[in-house]
């Protein structure tokens, strides 16, 4: 029915690696721009490079080499927690990937024989042994894929965070598009890398399958379980390293020694600045790429019992790839408009700029799935929809992936109106400041319960809209539509915690207050973007996870999950309670590390001399190790909970109460938190608020050391945890399980729900 | 089948009131008991009396007629709080009267003509416009029984507070006594009436309906709808109320002016004593009964279609009016425990007489819940289950009662684990106020998030005991048994606020620091019991709102709810996020009203001459004035969005996507109100730990003002919006959208859904 793609299946195989291929030429080009700005004091660099105007400090050469020793402790520090991080990780990951083998393997007790079909009882399909096997590859391959998005995002970042605040000396224009030239090259490298691996896995596992389209999508599921699982502790592990540190340094440098931000005075704060990278960089990278992967995943599975994969229609099934690569080359276009199209040149430009990108991209996008949705699918089809077949027409396709694009701009937008400072609501935060730190904080938490409903409304619609049209395959491409931009969100992402650390090397570096100030404008836009991303993660998240719960039930063989039966209510109302659980863990975490930073900071004070007058340096080294020791030990619970939950509810209570922990997990989880990662950023935000002094209103709250700043610093410390570890989190909590049931689902719909088979 | 019930239908109609009248005597015999100790300065009684020991000041005259005027002043405040807000409440009450009967009467165009019954076509049923008039009535009764429980509970607060404090001269003994009694003085009375109310209603309703006992008991709903919506306003009103005072006084008087809690130069102290008692003892009284009615309602609608309506056997259709009045039987016998079988000496013996209460409690009722269903319950019966018959053994639907009332013991010692500071997590947030506020407030959200798991799974166990066993009709008979001892519970619950009153008058009594320190013993223990007794109220919640979504459910006339279709999955992801656009709006008013209040309150201390030195007396009336306007304008939203969003959903969306939103309100929201209570509960017992000092631990972190104390009161001042407003206010969300779901289902399911009948 429909006909044919217009788009020739051999198009489809080139058109793919080559905008891959363009994405990751476009990073390389970023990164040799990027480079430009010299670290080392070689007279030939520098300052006789025609381009340098005359500005503050250009000519001081101590200056760049301490911004060089700064930056070299942060990239040692980051890049040895991440290998260490990487190596607990990659033992779980073994152990986790023989269990993939094993349950899988059982689900036909390791025959090696060809079965039937389970939509086509006539055909022949592969054995279970071979789902294993293939699951436990792309499980490795996804896992893999995302210690290299992370990794590599964490060292591109602690290269650029000395260049930015080397170029700040030459104005705020130039320091900006370093910055976020940095982010492009993660960001770039990220999407193209994701997309790339996910093609040539799918390529080869086709050498095997064949026509088994049903069993490729099926095993490349594991794709996405191995991405998010490393997704899982590299947020968790970075979002404690950070926190810990953060929260440790500000309590004593802050507030008891009343020593500015990033003094170099303060022990914690190479760990503080090393925390930015592997927390906000290496985690986003891992749980943003995660999202990429699982939306594809869904997307696929789900395609591969509807027409594309019973007719074996190439192009079609390869619709979400398609997405991406487009994609690739729509944000390639949007990055133009920040670094070439228009300069920034001013402060007040910076944030405009940043939100340009938003809708920039957007509305290409918007032309780029119109486009694909054109070439590259059938006018007419036929979608799985638990048990029937439901028809599609390719423009409602479009709107189910247009409608989660733009579903995600208006969160992002939503995010900015209650975590920026510009607008009433984080005003209104920083105002309750006046009345001490209880009201602060009970008007942050108001804050963040209240921007919840329109990012849930927008949710809702997209989930409605897409749903009618194309059932779970609808969703699978809106969370794709909302994600299909990601190379210009991770860009603008990371640009905060790239402009975070080149404040902290200023700081640090002593360089002059006028270059403080500018990066310190560069960071408050940062904190913005931040949680905007932070935002787009979560959206894409609960639509993903919606995504994959369905293909979760479809190959579990349920056709139902009704609420009011006994065995799905319990398992809505306990998956409801696991973020609580999940939080509750993370936050007292962040709390026992932070304890334990506050202790060993004090104990530097008070017994290594000179400390505070700056003759003495403090033992960074210590403050990293208990920043390292304190994520990695903490990681393992609030991971092993995600973890181990599907197995054991899926093997000792079965699908349908697993089903019900998913959605129970997936409708609680998103409130949290969208509504923990807000508060955070409000508080965050108030406070610098009130530290501008921006405004008539802002100098009354003011100035520094004001009891109101006093106020407006608790809360910001009580944000930290719930903004940069719990919160963020949870999107993986909620996407992991889905994915994780869908990999496991033949495993327990043979082997499932001992406890109720025993009574 | 399973032939008749052991006790006669006359024997099940003299039995239930006599239990109601049994319950009203012991009430009145209580406060016959408490009422002699007199608070005139007639020479006649008090010093003459031959029992008073003698201790301190009991012979100062002065003393008495202090109390009496502080007393007289806190009975005023509250009677005209109450007084103006249910002239509010009620004008909105017969507003939505009329609109019950408008909309069920519109079901089938107001047609005065009997109908096919929906259940047996072949006998006619009374109209949809008898169930309109009916449902109306009830629904009124219901309101106005809700506010009597409401009022007679302060009424007896205010008249037991300074008599407890007078007491509490003779020891702590005689203090507890007067305290305990009562409480139990409104236990005894809310618990006789409401079951007498809904007696004399069915009774009565009975002379019209005749045999169409479906259309008596549907009408019958409308009683726990009053009930509840009355409660609604009542928690949101008082919550405000209580809290806008207690955080106003406390942020001028203890952080800023450095005097005591209750001093009587603080402004705002009578109206933080007046909020005690509208918010924790008229709120808490009115949403309890709330739970009783729709509770037994809930039940009551599914017996009806169930084997016990079809035969029409009255004892067993009455089994949960039983359940009720043998449960007055038990929990009078608890009550001589505490007040005549053993008796409290000393400061230590309070806790646990309070939680011995519990325990005896549930194990008498264990027993009374199996002599009920044995001779209330044929042996063997039919329950409607979603369009089939379930066949139930008496003995099954004992343990559905049974394991709804030990749920509420194990929630009940949870909820005291993590709020007593007798136990390490209290003890480890208070040692968190070490390095801050901050961390106070992070350790304290962590532990709150951590406090939800065993009480969800002890909810989750009941919930699917009692639905394998008997349908929604187990579920409904799980939480009448988690609330069959609501005596006591309430007896313990109210007890606390009355000896926070009693502290209160002795501080502002100007009596000695040996009579505070015992009103202030029994005010800790009442902090732990108050967390208690909200852990009971939110349990029942849950299970009550999901005995009224089963039966919305049945009779709305679908028979699934499939969360796999978008109607229904949009709705449970909306329904999730109401408690926290509800939270946001009640406690962004506790933090506006606060703040007005502490410009109050800095007003009058820096205009007043005198009023530090205690010569001029502060303009209190200001103060109760600025709570009162607060909390009547704050409520209503709140209130409107409770109310309102059944209604817009069932009209606009239909009945699916409205049971979606039910669950999804009810599995998100017993978490956050689960959380939020033991939070602030934590928090307020911790900051009572420091100033207590009892432990070695504890005195490394005191005295009271101390860093570590400053920080804990922060946390107390957080956590009051959190435990006495929001929190407790969401229980009553879930419940109430629950039963009006019910009430409305007719209408919904005939005019409902029209968004999707015009797209």
């Amino acid at each position: 029915m429909g006909g044919a793609t217009l788009l020739s299946d051999l198009g489809t195989e080139i058109v793919i690696p080559i905008c891959a291929l363009i994405g990751i030429a476009f990073a390389v080009l970023q990164w040799l721009l990027v480079s430009k700005v010299k670290l080392s004091t070689a007279s030939k660099n520098g300052i006789t490079d025609p381009l340098v105007e005359e500005e503050d400090g250009v000519a001081d050469h101590s200056v760049v080499r301490k911004c060089a020793d700064i930056q070299a402790a942060i990239s040692e520090g980051a890049t040895s927690f991440l290998v260490t991080e990487y190596q607990y990780v990659g033992i779980f990951m073994i152990a986790f990937a023989i269990l993939i083998f094993l349950f899988l393997g059982s689900v036909e007790g390791f025959s090696t024989e060809s079965q039937p079909c389970t939509y086509d009882k006539t055909k022949l399909c592969k054995p279970a042994l071979a789902t294993a096997i293939f699951s436990t590859i792309s499980f490795l391959l996804g896992a893999i894929t995302s210690v290299v998005s992370g990794f590599l995002g964490m060292k591109i970042a602690t290269y650029a965070n000395a260049r930015t605040t080397l170029e700040a000396r030459k104005g705020v224009g130039k320091a900006f598009i370093v910055a976020f030239r940095s982010g492009a090259v993660m960001g770039f490298l990220l999407a193209a890398n994701g997309l790339l691996v996910l093609y040539i896995a799918i390529n080869l596992f086709k050498l095997y399958y064949g026509d088994d389209w049903q069993g490729l999508f099926e095993s490349i599921t594991g794709y996405g379980l191995g991405g998010s699982s490393m997704a899982l502790f590299g947020r968790v592990g970075g979002g404690i390293y950070t926190k810990a540190a953060d929260v440790g340094a500000d309590l004593v440098g802050k507030v008891e020694q009343n020593i500015p931000e990033d003094d170099p005075r303060n022990p914690a704060v190479i760990a503080d600045n090393v925390g930015d990278n592997v927390g906000d960089i290496a985690g986003m990278g891992s749980d943003l790429f995660g999202s990429y992967a699982e939306s594809s995943c869904a997307a696929l599975v789900v395609a591969s019992i509807s027409s594309f994969g019973i007719n074996h229609d190439l192009t079609a099934i390869l619709y979400p790839l398609l997405i991406s690569s487009i994609g690739i080359l729509v944000c390639l276009l949007t990055t133009l408009f920040a670094t070439d199209f228009f300069e920034v040149k001013v402060v007040k430009e910076i944030e405009p700029a940043l939100k340009k990108q938003l809708i920039i991209s957007t509305i290409l996008m918007t032309v780029g799935i119109a486009i694909v949705s054109w070439i590259g699918l059938p006018s007419s089809f036929t979608i799985y929809n638990f048990g029937e077949q439901k028809v599609v027409k390719s423009w409602q396709l479009f709107l189910c992936v247009a409608v989660g694009l733009w579903a995600g701009l208006i969160i992002g937008f939503v995010t900015e109106y209650y975590t920026s400072n510009a607008y009433s609501p984080v005003q209104d935060v920083a105002d309750s400041c006046r009345t001490g730190a209880a009201t602060n904080v009970i008007f942050g938490l108001a804050l963040g319960y209240k921007s919840v409903i329109i990012p849930i409304f927008a949710i809702t619609i997209s989930i409605f809209v897409s749903f009618s049209f194309a059932a779970m395959y609808g969703i699978a491409v809106a969370a794709l539509g909302m994600l299909s931009t990601i190379a210009t969100g991770l860009a603008i992402d990371a640009y905060g915690p790239i402009s975070d650390n080149a404040g902290g090397i200023a700081e640090m570096a002593g360089m002059s207050h006028s270059i403080r100030e500018r990066t310190d404008a560069l960071d408050a836009a940062g904190n913005t973007t931040a949680a905007i991303g932070k935002g787009f993660a979560i959206g894409s998240a609960a639509l993903v996870s919606l995504a994959l719960f369905g293909a979760f039930v479809s190959r579990a063989g349920i056709s139902t999950v009704e609420v009011l039966t006994p065995k799905v209510f319990i398992g809505l109302i306990v998956g409801a309670m696991l973020p609580y659980w999940f939080s509750a863990m993370t936050m007292k975490s962040v709390g026992s590390a932070a304890l334990k930073m506050v202790e060993e900071v004090r104990r530097q004070f008070n017994t290594i001399p000179g400390i505070m007058e700056g003759t003495t340096k403090p033992d960074y080294a210590t403050c990293v190790k208990i920043s390292t020791d304190a994520s990695l030990k903490e990681m393992i619970p609030p991971g092993a909970l995600v973890m181990l939950t599907p197995l054991i509810v899926g093997i000792f209570f079965g699908i349908e109460t697993l089903s019900g922990v998913l959605a129970g997990a997936l409708v609680s989880g998103v409130q949290i938190a969208i509504s923990a990662s807000n508060t955070g950023g409000a508080w965050d935000n108030a406070k610098k608020y009130i530290e501008a002094g921006a405004s008539e209103h802002a100098r009354t709250l003011g100035p520094k050391g004001s009891d109101a700043h006093k106020a407006a610093v608790i809360g910001d410390t009580v944000g930290d945890p719930l903004k940069d570890t719990s919160g963020p989190s949870l999107n993986i909590l909620i996407k992991l399980m889905a994915v994780e049931s869908l990999v496991f689902a033949p495993f327990f719909a043979v082997h499932g729900g001992l406890l109720f088979k025993i009574f």
